[in-house]
């Protein structure tokens, strides 16, 4: 039988919602593993829209799952529905979505708060010693929720926060480990059962990114 | 050295934009065979937005180039910018977009017209014997462009357009010829250089459809 894996989505394109390739990977890889995926959304507004073509925020307003809704072709629940005990393994694709709507990290760095959902969610996985994927600036969501736990995001240097402190050493601040990894690696913190991937936090071509997506997703299934 | 190759978006989302998969899929693939890509969308309104929770119509307004720049993570030019002389070939993904914001088939099937910008980018490619690739509904623009061509959108039963003819039935009204192919396979219009594979039009795991799109992307890769 296929690993049950809940993914997690975040609204729909990189600058406001999740990655659209990344979380299209992840899916693409589950497919491959014969997983049976459920999707996940809260059911938010977005922190805001922003104009992909322009890269500037605009004056709409749109709903986290409705967005989502498009990545999982309207086969998405609330994540206010998600039952862990039906699920072996969960994942989070990356993206600002990511670090905008499931928390504030984008804004706040550090001393961001985490969505009570996504926070309940990643605390039922753990606790139930179930897997938990994580790929570009998502891993940011187990460095805040589990302090002490191992995580990647790449490289100690990051262009994409340049406001905030570089994320890997805002992760070592919270006390956890960050592990320099390339774009077709993953990190593995057994321990806690946390599998990360840099994915578009790495400056790659997209079948790397692809590839390392891949990777995280197959020792997700491992650990399942 | 690479090849240049345009690829054509048409919003982001199944239901009123490009299928986001098929379009990952394209460039993931184009990214392995080291093509340089250029992402391009017309610069005009959707004929609709759905609500992809819903699987309804609501009443917003969104424009094709900047939902497609979700998609192109910003990278995108309006279709109208096309030079057909910089580039080796041109690939169309799938979606409802297709037929509703590059031509009008999901409303008037076979009597449809096409986007005047992706006729005219259509033929420039066909004039200069550069190779088309196109998946799930898209092949339709080539049967209406190109009268006589040979195309597949899988199999002759098609329960995605239930209330026109079915796809494979009006392309064969269209004088062109319909040649069924399973989800894995592309057909090679060799005359034309047309090359098309079903895609979401065949009820597949996600991981074959991404596979077959991988068979089109090769098959472009070596006419071109």
């Amino acid at each position: 039988m296929g690993k049950r894996v809940a993914v997690v989505l975040a609204g729909c394109g990189v600058f406001d919602g999740s990655e659209i390739h990344e979380a299209s990977a992840v899916l693409v890889h589950l497919s491959r593993h014969g997983a049976s995926v459920k999707m996940f959304a809260p059911n938010i507004d977005q922190m805001h829209v922003v104009d992909h073509l322009k890269g500037a925020p605009t004056e709409e307003k749109r709903n986290v799952l409705v967005e989502s809704a498009r990545l999982a072709r309207g086969d998405i629940q609330d994540l206010a529905q998600l039952n862990v005990k039906e699920l072996d393994a969960i994942i989070f694709p990356g993206g600002f979505g990511a670090a905008k709507n499931l928390c504030s990290w984008a804004v706040e760095g550090k001393d961001c708060s985490v969505n009570d959902q996504v926070k309940t969610v990643l605390q039922a996985f753990h606790g139930e010693k179930k897997p938990i994927g994580l790929c570009c600036i998502s891993p940011v969501l187990a460095a805040k929720v589990f302090p002490g736990c191992e995580v990647t995001v790449g490289h100690e240097k990051d262009e994409r926060f340049p406001d905030v402190p570089g994320t890997a050493e805002a992760i070592s601040q919270l006390g956890c480990k960050h592990i320099c990894k390339n774009v077709n690696e993953t990190h593995v913190d057994e321990k806690n059962k946390i599998v990360t991937t840099c994915a578009f936090m790495c400056k790659a071509p997209l079948h790397e990114i692809f590839d390392g997506i891949g990777a995280m997703v197959q020792d997700v299934i491992k650990l399942a």
